[in-house]
C-alpha cells in the first residue's frame, strides 16, 4: 500500500479557527497531517514575514483527530517557513491553507494572509491551494464544501501543479446541492474602495478605522468573481512571477 | 506654465529614514510632494493592511524642504490607501515608495513593504514606482541614485504606465560612475533559503529569529539579479493580476 501523503496546514484567521479545524478534518480522511498556524487571528497580513521580532513555536493540541499540531506567534508566511525548516523532516507533499472565514477573490489575493501561506508554500515547491468560503460568520457553516475541497485536493496530489503555480480556491455561500460545480478562473478586475470611519479616543485623540467594498469592473465571464456570483466554486491558478511581461517591450523604447 | 505635478512619497522604513528623505529631496525638485509614510519600520510587511485595529495619522515636519508630511500609524499599502482617501483631495500623479534600504528584487518584490506600497497605488490607477538600494546601512550613501531616479519619475510622468503595470527599481551599491545605466528586466527565479537561530528567554522559553541568505535559480541575462550583479540598474514592470493564465487550460483538463 502507497504511503499516505504528508499534508501541511495552516491559515490566517488563527488555529482555532472553525474552518482551519474543518480544513484538518478532511485533510485527516487524506494523508498525514501536521498544522502549523497562528496563534492568533492574521487577516490582512498580506505576504507579511517577521524580521523585526522574535518567533514562538510550540506543540498543542486543539481538538480530536490524528493530526499533530503547533501553534506560532508569526504570519501565515512564517508559519510555512518554520514548519518547512523547524518542524517538519521532510518537504511535505501538499500545502491547504484555510479555510479563510470571507472571500479572497479577484485583488483580495494580494491582502490575503491565507494566501500569502499557499503562495510561500508554492514558492518552496510545495503544491498549495488556499481555500476560502464567501461567509465572514465565525459560525459559517463549512458542512457543505467539504466533498468539493477534498476534490480538489485529490486532484492536485494526483496531478501535481505547474511549476510555480498555487491554487486560489473561493466557495460561495450556499447549501451543497445549490452549488454548480468548480470552474478555473482568472482573477476579476476589481477594487476595494475603502472609508474610514474617524472617531475620537477618551482624550480626545482623533483615530480611524478602515472599512471598504469591493468593486468588481469586470464584465468577464471567465473571473472568480463571475463564477461564485453564479453558485460555482472558482479556482483561480495564482503564480508568484508577478512581471508583467508584456510590459518590458514598450518600456525598452523609452529613453532611460 | 504647467502646473506641477502633484507626488505622493511614502516607504516602508518609516517617515524618518534616510532613504525616504533622499525621495522626497529630488521630487521636490520634479513637483508638489506629499509625504504619508509609517511612523516606525515596516519591513517585510508584504501587502497587509490594517483591518483588527485603529490607525493614526498626524502632520508632521521632519526637515527642510517644500513637501507636506504625515505620519501614520499603519502599514505601507495603509498609508497609500489614507493618503488617497483622508488627505488628498485628488489623485496623485505618481507615487514614490522607498528609496528602500535593502535589495527588493526578484522574489522580494513579494515580502517588501516599499513595494506593496507601490502596488497599492497602482491598484488605484496612480502611476507608480518602487526604489531600492542594495546597500542595508542606514547610513548608506543615497547620492549616487539620485539622478537615476530622477530620470526614471521624469519618463513615469512624461511616458505614462501600461495599465496595471508598477515598476520595482533596484540600484546596485556602486559610485554613480561606476553604475552602467538602467536596464528593464523580468523578476528573477530565486528564493530565500531561511535560517531560524534557536534561542532561550531569561526565563527558559525557547524562541527563534528568522534569517536567510537569497538564492538565485536563473540563468537568464534579461533579469533584475543579473542586471544588479553586473553594474545596472533594473526596471521590472510588476503587475497585480496574479492569474497564472497559461495553467487555465491545463487545470481544464482535471476532473472537478
Amino acid at each position: 500500500m502507497k504511503n499516505k501523503p504528508l499534508i501541511l496546514v495552516t491559515n490566517d484567521d488563527g488555529i482555532t479557527a472553525p474552518g482551519i479545524r474543518t480544513l484538518i478534518k478532511v485533510m485527516n480522511t487524506i494523508g498525514n497531517v501536521v498544522v502549523v498556524a497562528p496563534d492568533s487571528p492574521q487577516s490582512g497580513m498580506g505576504h507579511a514575514i517577521t524580521v523585526d521580532n522574535v518567533l514562538h513555536c510550540n506543540p498543542i493540541k486543539i481538538d480530536e483527530g490524528n493530526q499533530i499540531e503547533y501553534s506560532c506567534s508569526g504570519t501565515p508566511a512564517d508559519c510555512v517557513k518554520m514548519a518547512k525548516k523547524i518542524i517538519l523532516n521532510k518537504t511535505p507533499d501538499l500545502c491547504v491553507s484555510g479555510i479563510n472565514h470571507g472571500a479572497n477573490s479577484s485583488i483580495s489575493v494580494l491582502y490575503s494572509g491565507t494566501m500569502s501561506a499557499a503562495i510561500e508554500a508554492g514558492i518552496e515547491g510545495i503544491p498549495s491551494i488556499g481555500f476560502s468560503l464567501l461567509d465572514y460568520d465565525w459560525l459559517a457553516d463549512f458542512n457543505a464544501s467539504e466533498e468539493f475541497i477534498k476534490k480538489i485536493a485529490l486532484n492536485v496530489l494526483s496531478n501535481g501543479l505547474p511549476k510555480g503555480v498555487i491554487l486560489n480556491v473561493n466557495i460561495p455561500k450556499l447549501k451543497k446541492e445549490e452549488m454548480k460545480g468548480i470552474k478555473i478562473c482568472r482573477q476579476a478586475n476589481g477594487i476595494w474602495e475603502e472609508n474610514y470611519t474617524k472617531r475620537k479616543n477618551p482624550s480626545g485623540k482623533e483615530y480611524y478605522w478602515l472599512s471598504g467594498s469591493f468593486k468588481n469592473n469586470d464584465k468577464g465571464q471567465d473571473t472568480d468573481i463571475w463564477a461564485l456570483e453564479n453558485g460555482y466554486i472558482s479556482v483561480v491558478p495564482v503564480q508568484f512571477d508577478m512581471t508583467a511581461h508584456h510590459a518590458i517591450q514598450n518600456l525598452n523604447t523609452w529613453d532611460l
